[in-house]
């Protein structure tokens, strides 16, 4: 698998070497039709056209048009075994050894378009977005600035993968620039609450499942069952705007807060190209309940870092470095509990892991947490100083599996926040 | 408008005469394809038919494929024009004057269907679904269960119209039964949460208004003009697993207790057909924000009923009466609140009101509260008594405006507990 080329050139940084293989949804430009692809170093392959060449030659995918579509729903509500069979597939038309299309300028010309030239679309249509809370840490400093040391920790949080229903309509594409949100705000000290622009306005680095197969309503997904039912991961931006959030939340959870824009990266990294990276997530103590119980490598070593860049600074600033292996609750664990009581999850829908904090203050995955609630401010390389996210800022997380002579990585989820409406 | 009669008899008691027109989605029979009607009578008139005799012969309709959809989004789309278009000349050719379908037997038959013999089917695509928890009686009622009366009210409630995202996956159409959810629950005093089976399953009283046009992500909809924003509005039954939701519900919200399952009422009353039963709110003290600020009469006289039959009972009986109108906040208050920080709404996206609560203990819109806690026990007709739901109970809404020399109603919103998984 490590020693799999591609007769695509992938430069040692690519996060999209042939072991990878991601899908999205992408236009070749303005006015072309929107149409399924993967990412394999510095190209798209629109597998729109390898269908139309007939290369997918698979029992399950022989003459399909699941990929001439704009969302990949079609092609995820297949199943695991048209996922595996597209993955085979591509694998060994895109691999160096390959004549068919290496060989072939005709097709070579039909199938690949420069990354950097396509318009990426979103990559589902979602119909519901949950995000759940299932960092430790992250709870525990929020907890912490919140309610004090003794209190962190809610004591629902170690026996439930915590979560909540978001907003799919207002989930954008990387690259989707968001307007500062206005909202109601009550300072501790006023009499009443005023309205007014939002002044702690915050991204949450996370990472979100998107779901290919779903469940009938009333019939619960065993968790042994679980990992199957998930096509694969994005990064996500779950942007916050902590002073409205705070004011409105109590007691039925965060709204206004958090629906004004989600951002998403339009790549989707399969389950079965993370399999390598899988590793032990942290020991759960005490022992979740049985349905929540389960063997083996549930978490997934994926680096992940956030950077900032004020319209001063020429170079965007790493402020972040965390894991997607520090999350808690696992991502089977999190879908597992989702529809425990029958609750149905369907094909595209999103499940963010809530934000991935690590155990130290270079790894925590908000403003919030790296200004400790604006009381440590952070120096950027142009002198300027943030507690929270200004007008023309840039956040850009991204993700890498580091494998052995290999990495696979998930591009990039960027927005810039622009200025409140007048 | 009073005196309008139609051709087809309607009984004093019908809930659809012509000035009501409520639109939902339907089959024939389970083998046809769905299409759109609007209820009159004891019938149903199917709008596909009618657009292919092309007597939708306005301007906006003239040769419209939208009937021929399995959901209302198409149709409401096209905005209040078009909707008002619809109405007028529905309410003309359904007309006890107009002989064009009167006295055209093939016509009738192709149009006419007997409204107890189809298929009803959920109304819309709903993209995402808000409830709201609008209802100052209902808040109070739960506050001080909770929390005691001096802190009944959390602060901000008089000042936001609060609401939560809800799960748009599990909206079934009313006769949908539903089975009682598992999920972790802990007593008081326990020690550790188990996994259990419900035990204080409940209903909510609740409307819900349909979003007819929805907004660009970062153009709020004023409220002076949100009313044009909503197309008509539901009955809705919000499920709720007490118990579970109690143990689940701190910080993050409602989640595994409500989202098992909520059922509509499958005909959608136009807001064209409420304005004859608009009516002023509760005042609103303290004053609310300017962004809330509105003129005019934004309540709705929509009488309100439940009643419960458990499979020992030969007759529901009514447990409660309550009425839109009591509720504080207003439609187009929580419609305004809910894109002010620039959330997109999207035709289709259902905003549930919260439960319902009137002054009285008989206008109380859910078990908790009619049986307060289980402290006050109802008392069945069979001699049975009930605190919550038990298996085989089926709870049934209506909703109803009285006019002066007709009344236009809801329908029904029925659903059945099923028991749980083994
Ligand atoms: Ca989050
Ligand atoms: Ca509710
Ligand atoms: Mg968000
Ligand atoms: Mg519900
Ligand atoms: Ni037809």
């Amino acid at each position: 698998m490590a020693n799999l080329k591609s007769f695509i050139e992938v430069g040692a940084t690519s996060h999209f070497p042939i072991q990878n293989l991601p899908y999205g949804v992408f236009k070749p430009s303005q006015n072309d039709t929107p149409r399924i692809g993967v990412a394999i170093g510095d190209f798209v392959a629109d597998l729109s056209a390898i269908a139309d060449l007939s290369l997918f030659d698979g029992p399950l995918l022989k003459g399909t048009k699941v990929f001439h579509q704009d969302a990949l729903n079609s092609f995820m509500s297949l199943g695991k075994p048209a996922w595996t069979e597209a993955r085979k597939t591509l694998q060994s038309l895109l691999s160096a050894e390959n004549p068919t299309i290496r060989d072939n300028k005709t097709f070579r010309e039909k199938i690949f378009y420069s990354l950097c030239s396509v318009i990426m679309l979103l990559p589902a249509n979602i119909g519901d977005y949950t995000d759940f809370y299932a960092s430790k840490e992250h709870a525990t400093n929020v907890g912490i600035m919140f309610r004090g040391k003794e209190n962190a920790l809610m004591p629902n949080w170690v026996h439930i993968p915590v979560g909540y229903h978001g907003r799919s309509s207002s989930i954008v594409v990387s690259g989707t620039n968001l307007k500062r949100p206005w909202g109601q705000t009550k300072g501790d000290d006023d009499a009443a609450p005023t309205f007014t622009t939002c002044k702690l306005l915050d991204f949450e680095l996370e990472m979100a499942a998107l779901i290919g197969v779903g469940n009938q309503l009333g019939e619960p997904i065993p968790i042994a069952k679980a990992k199957d039912h998930i096509f694969g991961l994005v990064l996500l931006n779950d942007w916050s705007a902590r002073d409205i959030q705070k004011w409105e939340y109590v007691p039925l959870g965060p709204f206004l807060g958090k629906n004004f824009g989600s951002t998403i990266s339009p790549w989707v990294v399969t389950m079965d190209a993370l399999e390598p990276f899988a590793v032990s997530g942290p020991t759960q103590d005490p022992k979740p309940l049985s349905y929540l119980e389960e063997q083996g490598n549930n978490s997934y070593d994926v680096q992940l870092s956030v950077s900032l860049k004020s319209p001063k600074m020429t170079e965007p600033q790493t402020i972040s470095n965390s894991n997607l292996k520090y999350m808690y609750w696992s991502l089977t664990q999190q879908l597992a509990h989702h529809s425990v009581n029958g609750c149905n999850l369907r094909t595209g829908d999103l499940l963010g892991t809530g934000t991935i904090s690590g155990p130290t203050p270079d790894s925590f995955g908000s403003m919030l947490e790296i200004c400790w609630k604006g009381t440590k401010p952070l120096s950027l390389s142009s002198g300027e100083e943030r507690k929270f996210i200004q007008d023309g800022d840039t956040v850009t997380m991204t993700g890498v599996c580091k494998g052995d002579g290999y990495q696979i990585g998930f591009g990039e989820c960027v927005g810039t926040i622009l200025p409140a409406n007048k």
